[in-house]
């Protein structure tokens, strides 16, 4: 199985689908990511920033073994300045190229604006007679982001539960990868938090941890 | 795989799931269904009506082949004067019998009462640590209950769907065994309702035909 | 009585207005078609491709009978780019041209950003105290878009249905006026799909045929 | 035209309706009311009590000019514990014997269990096809009830705006007949409370003064 | 100020509020118990259940300090089956009876029939003008039922968080009172549940442990 | 206290807030004002427009007395204009330089793209690591937008009512230093309107004259 996983920024697709992801590929899954932004110099981030941002990639995309990685490189903070026509044509082609039968997407609910520009972009890739391969389509939650939004009616109603018990020791270790993007609790890109939610989520599904998901789309032939 | 169908009233497991289930049977699988009320004289049927209603029942279950049946036996339209710890119980002696690992609900927006409340009791059932092999629990829509509930804020949100292009025409023909119940379009009970919602559904999906549900809940290992 | 459709795409007007509209000019009323993109060479369609679109919007045009069309011009796919004070301004002018008592939108859950920007342009043009002549406002749906929105807490309820019995063989017709943007079902842009949904519209409304809509908002002097 | 509103307890007509159906009759409508329930001195209310409301009930029936009346007469705050089945029966008999075109419903939010009971059992009398005769189904808004419910996500959304400027007095004189029901504002069954909500209703549909409603469903033939 | 935790059944106040209202006692507000069930023998529990059940609540009484303590002894999984009536009846003195200014209510979405019921009859109880003191209304969430129930459009949106540091601690042992409810994780009514609810809702609000609740209602004078 | 109102255009502080921010002033605190759009000569504003409007907002700065005043200056009608990044920049720096504990925004379902934008913007701002000094976030109504929103999914839902019975006049007098945006009823910015408001949200909730509020994120400690 093919499972991909479109991250706004780097440290999304391990918040939200790091077990799951280390667990499809575990059981000999094939997993990949799509990386929507970058820090950029022009930016205003320091060099030594973006470098060393550029080390944590390369060590996640290693440390999780993609075999699949495509960079976007938009820039951080800015996804609502690009056309979303050009977003849904480079969407398209990378999920074509990588033809994931499974797919991750940030919650339309998440506060910041990039995760919900994806989601918009993304929700007009995948329709079935774009994208036939594809027969499941959820959204994960990311801890910074996904509790954080202010508009009540729209928030992430988890309904698939994934057992992450084997792999979230690992998603610790690879959430501290991101150096630059943890602190300690209660800031929620903690290793604290994750193991909480794990442990909550896991404790409404009858695991010892779990991650948390909301179906969007399903199809069975 | 077993796969359960809880239904209010005889003609809701073909109508909601009837395709799903000759399915589940092709592939090997195991069918059960939950009848939760029957028609009784002392309710003002007639006993003819009684009658021709106990053939079509077991005409039916020998039709789809159900491996599993059981019924409840409350009063038609009368599962509001039932006690919900009641249901709950004899429910949930009836899941634990078959031990299906998907089930079936009827949608909480349905618009009759015997709809409601049975999704209600299911729903106390189904916690994990009480069923713990079930691993996916969804609702099925009902042709002539789904749509007619005035409470516009809780409808069907229809986001799994399964391909029954092959099962189609015998679902139809399950149907028309409740002849009391099917009438000539536009009445929602019948044949050209039934395949246009399939049609519709299909063109939701990518199939010639397909039968839609809403996830409630979904673990996995 | 006036009655208006604002269409994104070519098309659009049809699929989800397109039986009412007959019916409305049948009945002795105009009926108006206000549409907000094109394709154009510079964003890559071919002239061809441009040429045989013109054309199919002037058959359109004549088929159904419209008495007032306006053309915004702006490009497909691409009104998230226009300032929407622009798009209010210009909107709000060829509203106030043709007067209509009766206005239909796309819907706000729509997944192709040109439906959703059209949604909100409308909703800020339309206030009573800037169109005075306006008395009703309601959200059509559109086969291709309105099912496939990801956001599930918004989602299209129709509680508006009109009878288009008559005028289902018709509306079928025009569709296929637009070759190019039909294809056979399951793809949602066919025949058999547009007789699905009106014949399941039907069955909810007590019609052979129907349209449904989302009521807006009403006023009634 | 036959317009028609179910009340739970005696005011609720006024309250919700009252303009509106002073309107219907000064046009040559005739308009017909439902009372769900009664005050008895089996529950505790005095003689002098039931008297004095059922002298109210005549005035009311009276100054409003209902063409048609009729009394479920079920015991106030009691209507959960009558079964569902005979509040259908009944109130489709009654539907039956006006045959009205149009009908308001109390709002499901609303905090009584008597209202939302009567939406519930009204719900499942006007399916199309057991009231062949009604084209528009609305809710009304009651002040003491609509605002004071605590379930958020179920509120009151006003999309259907009546004139009734030149009824509101007359409504807030019908109100008045009620006297053991009003108090002075803040209460909310006051007359400063209703000439409130009128006004306000007004700013939003462009009325010196109007009644707002939640369309349920429409039929257009 | 007084503090006051409807509960529908003994454990519910420890889940959702308990270090709050220890919080509360803590710096000098008076803190208030409205227990609505009690097992009965004649419902099937044991004598043994019962007076060990008895103990507990005396246990938890004093453990908590509450200054305000009243049971409503209906029977565990049968308030479906009392008269609201009786219940708002009943609640209502009960509440007088404290004064509370602050109140805090099961969640409308929680799976447990007695947790609806609960709230509905506090929401009839609570209207301004019959209980004037109060002016702030919460639901606090259960973790065995409030992630549990099945309609999804009705879930729990935590909005106000409360600082509980100090408190967790006790409010663990308060829980561990509850032998017989409690079980070791996955289930939800365990310690490392209870505390990862808390790392997680603090993660939400910046404490290193919070309870969480909705909103319902809230004047300022 | 210091008392933030984040207004899109002039006369969002007094028509949402007015009430509440005299009232917090006369009780001693501080309050402030951010206002994030101007008219502009280049955006087709005459210079006497322009000009008028400037005295109108020092006049309101004065009358309410704001301790704390800033503007943002971007064009009116044209926040979907501007980058995201840059709104939260700026709203950011701005809001540290107040450092408030309470904050109102616009509502998210507000019709006008400036509102919708402004929120969208704040949203990002608030969180509670960014800004560790708020400890309540309320959304605020505005009688010419939050009611006409055509999405109906997403109305503005009032829990936190605030009483203005002493600074009813002073609000209805601040209105009208916005001379050019007000008119007579039934035109929204209207005394009557705004008096009609604050009458019935003081029935919701106890008062002769109340503000209406949408709790969004509270934090006790």
């Amino acid at each position: 199985m093919r499972s991909l996983v479109i991250a706004p920024h780097p440290d999304d697709e391990v918040l939200g689908v790091g077990g799951t992801q280390l667990k499809r590929r575990a059981q000999g899954g094939e997993i990949g990511w799509i990386l929507m932004t970058e820090m950029k110099t022009e930016n205003g981030y320091t060099k030594e920033a973006v470098n060393h941002r550029r080390i944590e990639i390369e060590n996640i995309e290693s440390f999780m073994g993609f075999g699949f990685f495509r960079e976007m490189k938009f820039a951080t903070s800015s996804l609502d300045q690009v056309p979303l026509a050009l977003l849904v044509v480079k969407l398209s082609k990378a999920i074509r190229d990588f033809e994931p039968q499974e797919i991750f997407l940030p919650h339309f609910s998440d506060v910041h604006s990039d995760h919900k520009v994806t989601f918009e972009a993304a929700s007009s890739c995948v329709k079935w007679f774009r994208q036939p391969n594809i027969n499941r389509i959820m959204s994960y939650e990311t801890v910074s982001e996904t509790g954080f939004g202010l508009n009540l009616n729209l928030d992430f109603q988890p309904n698939v539960f994934i057992d992450i018990e084997k792999y979230l020791e690992r998603k610790v270790e690879a959430l501290n990868i991101y150096i630059s993007e943890t602190d300690s609790h209660p800031f929620p890109r903690s290793d604290e938090t994750l193991v909480a939610l794990a442990t909550l989520r896991g404790s409404s599904s009858g695991f010892k941890a779990a991650e948390a998901f909301q179906l969007l789309r399903e199809y069975f032939e």
